[in-house]
């Protein structure tokens, strides 16, 4: 919104090619909302806008930018102005980035960087997605626990401008291992000649830097941290997470989630800045699949018909006993999702869970079978309105089964729980559904 | 997990009766890992532990157990030491719980706390429910921008014990209006003799206290702020919101729309912890209402039903060309709810929306009738299969385009746009699918 108010002025200052306005415009403005504002003009006007400010300003405002933006104002820069913006990069934003060009892209560009970066970014880019040292920034503030408050404070003020934060200060032993932290908090209420290691805490929760990033995000909810440390097998701090990456990370696990359960692949970006053919793949895929096994679930039907008289009344509630089991099914599958990313279960709760739905499952089904039978009264006799509760009974049941076990089955193979169960489910019920509904129907009519 | 590990350990110094120790256990762990541990010991022991650590551990605590938990200890305590544990809180925690609580328990309780802190208390329990003044603390930091570096921090020192942050510190005027803010980190590297006025940021962005909380998260999450202050509508400071809770309200709205899209009303407690009771009573609310709208297809497809030699073969389809009508709209549905739940939309982006959905809705019709059109000719006649393609086709595009329109309709009544749209899609797809099938086959198989 706020990007759009400022365009008028930031064209005007663009035409009149006027340097010193476009650098104080952007000194004026929040990173985020310059990007913003750039957003909307062509990558050639957003580089020379970008090339007024110095080149700390341009990094920060780049990492603001969306992936799909960054790749398209990377193809339109020449390579000395690329490689020192990506120098100046936070070291998480340019992995980032650069994990998204093209790896002969980025093998052109290391050359012109210097040595100490060059090192950094190839030991990033080595941690695979979703990694805790994927996401991790390695500009941390770090201190010996053998000096003073004072003397920490003098330390901290030289290390301060390039690191992310110093708001946590990590406290290394002479092999870089991670002994305890201090805040930044602390240190102001302290004496000046505290030793640090008399008034550090030496109990860290640290992650290991191939943790998942979901078990990071995780635990800085849980305990509120505003960054965590990262370490390698060898306990030596490597890096460390601050919130709003985690923050990040939730947003794009629950953006997943929810694109899961709306039968699709999830988008990397927003929407509109998504091209529509990538849309296009990622919802035809799941559509052309779950058609697939809508085929399987005719040609059931067609080998299991049932005769015609039997196939005229019965075909008008079929619609309806299928999207209950659909339904308890996907309700099933988004508690057990649910549970499963937020709570780590131990054994003892997968089994309290699978009581519970097992339990509600059948409280459901009864409710669910007294509704359809009564509603069915209305257009149909007693005992083929029985045929249609009993379905009704036995799909709830088993859609909200198949809606707890397949999750469950899938974190045990070690694949993600939300993946494909939703569709999965409807798609069980579909193809099983009709054959028990004409079943039942057999059973009940043949005896009346 | 860890709480699992502490058990033995707490139960031992439980049974010793030893306060000494247990005061010990507590503080040598962070406290959301003593109420982990604690969450799983009867109430009454639960007191007794507490008791032995002092009210700012014991308000520490009490704060990271979840409602339900919170709701059960309440009752298991007398009022002396719950109002005084009360008092202790942060004032964000502690009117989330008293939200909770039964309002004649909470009316008892305030008489037994100090003024100051029973106002604090009325004036937050006065923001709605999901508001920015709802997950806001008071506990802030603020100075007057007339003093130097120095000052501030001894100043800071002397309130630092009882804020929330004193990362970001806020400048307010004489009449408490928000001026400026300055980070600790730019005070630690400023001269000590600089005045607060020369160094501090006077762009502050800020929200207002009946601003919606999804909001607040949405700016903090794009700026990457650590705190952001709440002000009244004559721009005076009453509150901030730090990361954590953004973090909280992420999770909360994350899971919301999850919830929703599996056709339930949202938990607010985690799945383990609520009640089965309420659990079965969120999900059968929904299952009901939508097998009654299952009960109007069944009346439309009963009246419209076809002659017995039609609805033999076509009978096979009709799950495949209900779901594909499904499936089309929930993808719909779910893209537009998180574009408009994460990006803030301008007109023009929803006609663009509008225009993608449209070319997107024709492109996977198409594809969907071919491969409908193929699947089906292994069953049936030519034209028996495109009757199934055509009404693919149509369906498709029926469920994308109410997938599209019905969360924009939501948004546009103010309503949460998430809520009740997908199984609403199928609902519709399923009432007027059976009858747009029928149709088709009667025409395309009068004409053969």
């Amino acid at each position: 919104m706020l990007g759009q108010l400022l365009l008028p002025e930031l064209r005007e200052l663009i035409q009149l090619n006027d340097s010193a306005g476009l650098r104080e415009f952007l000194n004026a403005l929040h990173p985020a909302t310059c990007a913003e504002v750039l957003d909307q003009v062509s990558p050639a006007e957003n580089w020379s806008v970008l090339a007024s400010a110095p080149f700390e300003k341009q990094a920060e405002i780049f990492g603001y930018f969306e992936p799909a933006r960054q790749m398209r104002l990377v193809e339109s820069v020449e390579r000395p102005h690329l490689s020192k913006l990506i120098e100046t990069m936070a070291p998480d934003d340019r992995v980032d980035l650069l994990k998204e060009m093209d790896p002969e892209h980025v093998e052109a560009l290391l050359p012109l960087m210097a040595q100490a970066e060059r090192n950094d970014i190839r030991r990033l880019l080595s941690f695979p997605d979703g990694s805790a040292g994927s996401i991790m920034t390695t500009d941390y503030a770090s201190l010996s626990e053998h000096i003073t408050v004072a003397e920490a404070l003098d330390q901290l003020r030289r290390q301060a401008p390039d690191r992310e934060t110093i708001y946590y200060i990590y406290i290394l032993d002479d092999d870089r291992k991670l002994d305890g932290f201090v805040t930044l908090r602390t240190l102001i209420l302290a004496r000046p000649n505290a030793k640090l290691d008399e008034i550090m805490e030496r109990d860290v929760f640290a992650v290991r830097v191939d943790d998942d990033q979901e078990k990071v995000a995780q635990v800085m909810a849980k305990y509120d941290f505003l960054a965590i440390p990262v370490t390698d097998n060898q306990n030596r701090l490597v890096g460390i997470i601050t919130h709003d990456d985690v923050i990040d990370v939730l947003q794009e696990e629950a953006t997943e989630d929810v694109y899961r359960a709306g039968a699709m692949s999830p988008l990397e970006d927003s929407y509109l800045a998504t091209p529509v053919r990538q849309i296009l793949w990622k919802r035809g895929v799941w559509l052309v699949g779950l058609l697939a096994t809508g085929f399987l679930s005719a040609t059931a039907l067609k080998h299991f018909r049932p005769n015609a008289t039997e196939a005229e009344w019965a075909v008008a509630f079929l619609p309806l006993v299928l999207a209950s089991g659909g339904n308890s099914g996907s309700q099933s599958a988004t508690l057990v999702i649910r549970a499963l990313t937020i709570e780590s279960l131990s054994r003892a709760d997968c089994l309290r869970l699978l009581g519970r739905e097992l339990l509600m499952a059948t409280i459901l089904g009864l409710t669910l079978m007294l509704e359809a039978f009564l509603l069915a009264m209305f257009l149909e006799t007693p005992s083929k309105a029985m045929v249609v509760a009993m379905t009704v009974f036995m799909l709830v049941w088993m859609g909200s089964m198949a809606g707890t076990l397949l999750p469950l089955a899938f974190k045990k193979l070690g694949m993600d729980p939300a993946m494909m169960s939703n569709p999965l489910i409807a798609a069980l019920v579909d193809i099983t559904g009709g054959v028990i509904y004409y079943s039942v129907a057999r059973m009940v009519l043949s005896q009346t």
